[in-house]
């Protein structure tokens, strides 16, 4: 697909030139030693171009970040009430790692450079705080008739963006080598376990369910559930049955 | 005891007049329209004094941030291999709601001053972050010897950090008037109930431990506990027994 498409999505070629040329100079000269007037001269167009697409030199660092928050916020946006809440705010962390999947050697050059750089390290925790106050705005919302929803609500969006951040950096650390899916899905999975159960609008499991995970067995059923039906998947989990 | 005691924690009172000369004029003219030269003149000292206690505006609205960063990298340090490492992360983050405590007014206007000034924001979630990764840090630590450890500290880190953060923000804008220790204490129960069980140096119960919440039970028991025990936790939970 050309860079010109007309599609919404398309990037416009001299936002691309811009990035293309800022990250140019940072490799080679580092990011302090480069101005906005040396960026705009190797992408061969004026300051005012620079400024119509980044408000600042740390912008053109993150290029990406407002477009993949504005998709977070509108797929949030168009949740369905049978959505599971917890599995819903994971599905909406995928976004940002296939944001940085989507591009492996530009983003694994821009960890290198934010390790590096203090001032940049503090730009991407703000935006992870925007990451995570979506993601907690929309589970206040889902969690509003709960006691405690909103304490769940930020301690749910805070342990999401952790396991996604974990399996980033592991991917990242890997020069974008491994598999980010499988990662952010084995992450994601650890935090839908610990609270997945314990959402509203998210019914109990109509049979006991049992996981098994080491020397532990957890298992969840309603109150309800017939004392066989508990025994019966506590056998299976524990491959006695 | 006299602010010139010999302690080590006694604070300086020229470092204290020096946060009182700042919030008098942050409060009466705002952050940004007050200068460095602004607070040394009311305070009537140099502008050396202020740099040598505080290393930049920003700074001076956090003054014990670093302390409590020592002290909370000190307490972790002395923990011992019996502490449950769940809890002893929820007892770091209460040193921080200790120092908040401590001084109400002070903590209330520190609050406003924030939530006005983006800066101001940016600095306190590299404070947050820093915290953050010092419990990370600790439970990397105790969960080294297991699958997915690193996975499992950064999660809980953020949720400690998270739930302590919703706690205090209830009680800052209450003016300071709830109670912040019963308000942290429930916060942070809700985290150690996610994640308490889970952690190593902590053995599975002895004997199956079943919890109910409305409609769901969930029940958590040694892979090699005798059914009977487990069929008689789970009725004595639905009480059926």
């Amino acid at each position: 697909m050309s860079s010109s498409s007309a599609a919404p999505t398309a990037k416009p070629p001299m936002r691309d030139a811009l990035v293309a040329a800022a990250f140019q100079l940072f490799l080679e000269r580092g990011y302090e030693q480069t101005t906005v007037d040396d960026i705009v001269a190797l992408a061969g167009v004026g300051r005012r171009s620079f400024f119509r697409y980044f408000p600042s030199k740390e912008d053109v660092v993150f290029p990406d970040h407002e477009r993949c928050l504005a998709d977070m916020t509108a797929f949030l946006a168009a949740s369905a009430e049978a959505d599971e809440p917890v599995r819903r705010v994971c599905d909406a962390a995928r976004l940002v790692l296939r944001m940085y999947a989507e591009n492996p050697t530009f983003s694994v050059q821009r960890y290198r450079l934010t390790k590096q750089v203090p001032g940049l390290r503090a730009y991407e925790l703000s935006v992870v705080w925007r990451y995570e106050r979506a993601l907690a705005g929309y589970l206040r919302g889902r969690f509003a008739d709960r006691p405690g929803g909103t304490l769940r609500a930020d301690v749910v969006a805070a342990a999401v963006v952790a396991a996604h951040n974990n399996a980033l950096r592991s991917w990242l650390r890997s020069d974008g080598e491994d598999d980010a899916g499988v990662a952010v899905d084995h992450a994601l999975g650890y935090v839908q376990a610990a609270f997945g159960h314990e959402a509203p609008g998210h019914p109990a499991p109509d049979h006991p369910r049992a996981e098994g995970a080491e020397d532990v067995v957890v298992l969840v059923a309603r109150r309800d559930a017939p004392l066989w039906r508990v025994v019966q998947e506590f056998e299976t989990v524990l491959g006695r049955g």
